[in-house]
């Protein structure tokens, strides 16, 4: 039996429509997407099996005491850079909202059914562009002649990450003390929809993932809101393909004790390589698209070195969904019948990282 | 000017007593020790200017808008691994009160007077004990021929230590994405007391550190409860140097955007030398010591390499008090004379990492 926490989001009502798994959410995003004034493309049905906050013990405890899941898959985070890095108050709540959901989600496997695994959805974002090729989890420390195993540096730019970051510490935690099972999918962004599985499709300046705005952009025929040079590499994946490495991460149980990190992206490409490919899609289906640098409101490097293992999921066999224009097209096709319903408001950035 | 948040503490009274700053304090230990009905070796007043709580963003935003303080010195956490490990309740309270005490203190400084410096206790023991030298914070970290200079990872072994990396993680954000001045002390056990400040000392399983424990236990005629094999090597210091420490970081600013991380020990011994300089002392002293191993109640390495880079300190001219029998037996007189407020059922771990 498998369990989806966040089954509301993006990610989570794809994910629940393909496998029909049981699904809980707290309705948080719809609530606070609600109190901000944001809509996503078109509205879509709430979508979940029961309504639990999973940031509170007693909830997922309850459910987890109930169940006893082979696996859970915990999608029910606050996924916002832009509204954590709004001010002490929205930086708070993300921070405690995610790891409170992630504290309570290991203490209560830990207290009721210490062999679920867990399956966590993480950010290649707390990593940071270091100037190495970033490993998946583990890496060889070597200091002064001597090694040891340990466990990647992170480097989060936004309140976002670093309580993505957090996450990530707490589950190692719960596999070195506990002995629990847990995959930490550390994912890029995620793109474009299936549109049967009637998911929210978000391509505001907070909630939007940087190829999904630019699709509405272009159908827009707002310029591309390119943030400083563009030269800010990032790893990417199609929603079809997400929706693989979950089915992946479900067969692939770890053993007890056992922090398995895996990197989730098929490919990474700059911001720049992003506008052109919509660019060049916009322009095939007889848009006026155009590319607009922008201020950087974010304090992130520009031009930077980017590599990535991602050999996990290949040797998983995951069958990657490559971006090509082609697939740009297609999806925008899809979006445009929407059109009517863009509000150009929400594209511009309304949150700066430094005051 | 200078602020020191956790004055009623161990280290902030004896702070407070040897500088004169103005101190802050919640009194939220006191609080707990009593709810849990521990009581320290002898009672001591209430130590803080006022009553603050820095957990709450308002309380100590109002404070740094007030003073501007050139530094602010945090000692402001629960400082108990067992504590920590009772259970979802403890652990998420001791996460909560940590994490927020230094989240506030950031958007504070950064709200209201940036160029503060932030020094922040925090402690070895979120390195756990690596199979290589522990660095001051940074190292050059090597991937497949490139290199980058990043935070050195992470190893905590108890929810207390989790809500410690978590800290450094939140204070090296602050240096690194709005600028601010922080320099985090990773500090080893401190042991020992200077009489004259009148500070609470604290000897049973959950908020004694483990030389000042064995000096009780020697005291009582108990056996030195050392924990397994007792090979658990960790950095240590006299609380004398913790004072020295804490005024040469205070003397030596970082430039803005720096995180400055500083080793805060003298020396390292494992536990079974700590408990054989104890025995030694008791018997010169005339009591009957004798060393007990009982079963770890934690989940750590009982045997291990450990070596620690510690050179900030002595390049700012730390003058060290080493660990001696003599040292020993002169705070063994006198906490001596309030041998007979030793509560021995104190003593034995109340508290178990695995359940």
């Amino acid at each position: 039996m498998i369990l989806i926490l966040g089954s509301d989001g993006y990610i989570g009502t794809h994910y629940t429509h393909k496998t029909g798994f049981i699904g809980v959410d707290s309705l948080y995003k719809r609530t606070l997407m609600s109190a901000l004034n944001i809509k996503p493309l078109f509205s879509v049905e709430a979508n979940l099996t029961k309504k639990v906050d999973i940031s509170k013990y007693g909830q997922i405890a309850s459910l987890i005491a109930k169940y006893k899941p082979d696996a859970v898959v915990h999608l029910a985070e606050n996924p916002s850079a832009p509204y954590s890095m709004r001010g002490h108050l929205e930086g708070a709540e993300v921070i405690d909202n995610n790891l409170h959901s992630t504290l309570s989600l290991i203490y209560a496997v830990r207290d009721y059914s210490p062999e679920t695994h867990i399956i966590k959805l993480g950010t290649m974002g707390q990593y940071g562009c270091p100037n190495v090729k970033i490993p998946e989890g583990w890496f060889d420390c070597q200091i002064e002649g001597r090694t040891d195993r340990l466990l990647f540096p992170r480097t989060p730019h936004s309140i976002y990450h670093l309580s993505k970051a957090f996450d990530s510490d707490a589950l190692a935690f719960a596999c070195r003390v506990w002995g629990l099972k847990v995959t930490d999918l550390q994912q890029g962004f995620v793109h474009s929809l299936i549109p049967e599985a009637h998911a929210r499709f978000s391509y505001d300046a907070e909630f939007g993932t940087v190829l999904n705005r630019f699709m509405i952009q272009a159908i827009a025929g707002h310029p591309l809101t390119v943030y400083g040079k563009g030269g800010q590499t990032r790893g990417v994946l199609h929603i079809q393909d997400t929706l693989q490495c979950l089915d992946l991460a479900i067969e692939n149980t770890p053993k007890a004790g056992e922090y398995r990190v895996i990197n989730q992206l098929t490919e990474w490409k700059s911001i720049n390589d992003f506008a052109d490919l919509v660019k060049k899609a916009g322009h095939l289906m007889g848009f006026d698209t155009v590319i607009d640098h922008i201020d950087n409101p974010r304090v992130e490097k520009e031009e930077h070195f980017y590599e990535v293992d991602h050999q996990t999921l290949k040797d998983y066999g995951l069958k990657p969904h490559l971006l090509t224009v082609d697939m740009i097209c297609e999806t925008m096709e899809y979006l445009a019948q929407f059109r009517e319903n863009i509000n150009t408001d929400y594209i511009l950035p309304q949150v700066r990282w430094r005051c």
